[in-house]
């Protein structure tokens, strides 16, 4: 992933991803992939603030629909899907990384990763939700989510967040690594166990699909909410300038 | 909490401690509640024997009616809930500890805390037992409830049942800290997640909350029950007379 | 068990599991049983390949339906069920211990135990993993199941697969003393509880008992599954030859 400056998720980034994520999936010559960022001390920021900001509802479904997209594809791709986590990862970069088979985090204090969405005033849809409680349990996402943690890496290590943590220069070649082992197991088998384990929960997000777009567009375009990102844009624009 | 001798969850205390919490519930001024005893070396003894002995069909419905009643509005209280808890927690007590959003117990090997009902001979709700695997997952939960477990406060930490342990004389001075740092979330976005996280076990009791009255009634009517309730109530009474 | 060499679970061998638990089941002075092997170092190498390879469609059937019938009957008994854990534990037999109440496993890192069928090509079904998810959760589980893992029995104690380790020589003993202390517990309470516990998964597989038998009749007819297990045998012959 290279979205300069932090990996945004954007309506472009995303829909470049989903064809790109596509196009490997239907390649039988690729059988995995290692999930990691070509942007320095960033895995993914998440969500790009700028489409969420002062644009149509249309827009707005149009963006949570890819968003989706972009969740439901990676999720259950038939690949195996190895995050390899060389910087911070919060909100939509943590559901990333979570949405892979296997987390690999570089060992810096400094980097950190988590569904933080409650700081920002918002709040993770159920299907972040239920990728959290898949991968940390039930109350591990409970305090984590409405405390809006960020983990450092030791500390998403800690509690099953991230499956290993390695020195950052080691971060690839442990990917590559643990790759080679994931590939050793037979595809179809593999498989079919992927989709017995994820199925139930892409289930209900397919059952909810557009009520859920509507949710998040309700949402989205209140006052209340589009002042805060207003504000909390600036924020950034005065830090970056 | 201070009901003497032990905090006992009896029909008069129950129907007190809705009044409060939903005038607490109703004051704009009130974000967060601490909950935690009066009373040295208990938290909360759990139901009160008395009203489970020797009385009409009609009362135990009443009574029952009550206990589901404070759980609902706990568990699902806009406000931040923390236990402080400070003393022996077994059985309702520890219903009403796992029921807040944080819990904090004072590091006193004395203090055990514990859903014990079947050393009794009784049986744990669902819905406790759904609270119990919401906090510590199912297979701790299923041992516990099985073996009617009562987990001293180091071990209550080490298997999640408590979020943090502090000496004694630290505890309420934490729990205010720790309040803190949960007003700091904006009230919306973090009540959205709390209901988003805890709904569907309301919703289970809801679904099957005249059922499980009368299973408590029928249950609890039995003779061999009572006979075991009332030995249990000699015991206590010899122990303390 | 003792169906040497292995304790293989063949038809046979299913057959008299069967009726032998049936018949303690109903022994009012039989209140728990220790499940353990009578073959050394090894507690069970799981579903006999032989049952599975160049059979008829009826008697894979017929088979399948027994395997089920072990697990239901054993994962609801009405007794305390203890494994007592003397050796390896793959695939079948890591099914059958985890369906006890309670596992203690012997403290030789050359015993290994877990649901390893992905590296043989073949797919746990949906009730090993619920068996397996209702133990160690669900992420655990997931590349527990994905990757085929067996587990020594350090590396089984850390993640939760089993309860206890002790030395060898002390495994029986330890077995008889936790079955004490679980036989301390009134009966009645201690069955609804459990009930409790287990009935939702074991609700699901009687909702798909014939769905999920064909589903076992059909990929296991499969020319490619019948080419590999019949590798797999001969490897097994020259191995012991």
């Amino acid at each position: 992933m290279q979205n300069h400056p932090v990996n945004s998720l954007s309506m472009d980034f995303l829909t470049e991803f989903l064809i790109n994520l596509e196009k490997l999936e239907n390649d039988r010559s690729c059988r995995g992939i290692i999930l990691t960022s070509g942007v320095p001390k960033i895995f993914s920021a998440g969500l790009d603030i700028m489409e969420m900001c002062g644009k149509s509802a249309e827009h707005y479904a149009e963006f949570w629909r890819a968003v989706q997209e972009m969740w439901l594809r990676l999720y259950q791709s038939n690949m195996v899907t190895i995050a390899a986590i060389n910087g911070s990862s919060p909100a939509g970069g943590c559901l990333m990384a979570m949405s892979c088979d296997y987390r690999i985090m570089a060992e810096n204090p400094k980097y950190s990763i988590g569904l933080n969405e409650t700081r920002l005033g918002i709040v993770a849809p159920f299907w972040f939700k239920d990728t959290m409680v898949n991968t940390i349990g039930n109350r591990a996402t409970e305090s984590s989510l409405e405390l809006g943690l960020s983990y450092s890496s030791p500390e998403a290590h800690k509690i099953g967040l991230v499956d290993q943590l390695v020195p950052e220069e080691k971060l690839q070649s442990t990917a590559a690594a643990v790759m080679s082992q994931w590939l050793a197991i037979p595809d179809h088998a593999r498989q079919i166990t992927k989709s017995m384990m994820r199925k139930p929960t892409v289930d209900r997000l397919l059952a909810h699909r557009e009520a859920d777009i509507q949710n998040f567009v309700s949402f989205i375009s209140k006052d209340s909410i589009q002042k805060s990102l207003q504000m909390y844009m600036e924020m950034l624009k005065q830090k970056r300038g």
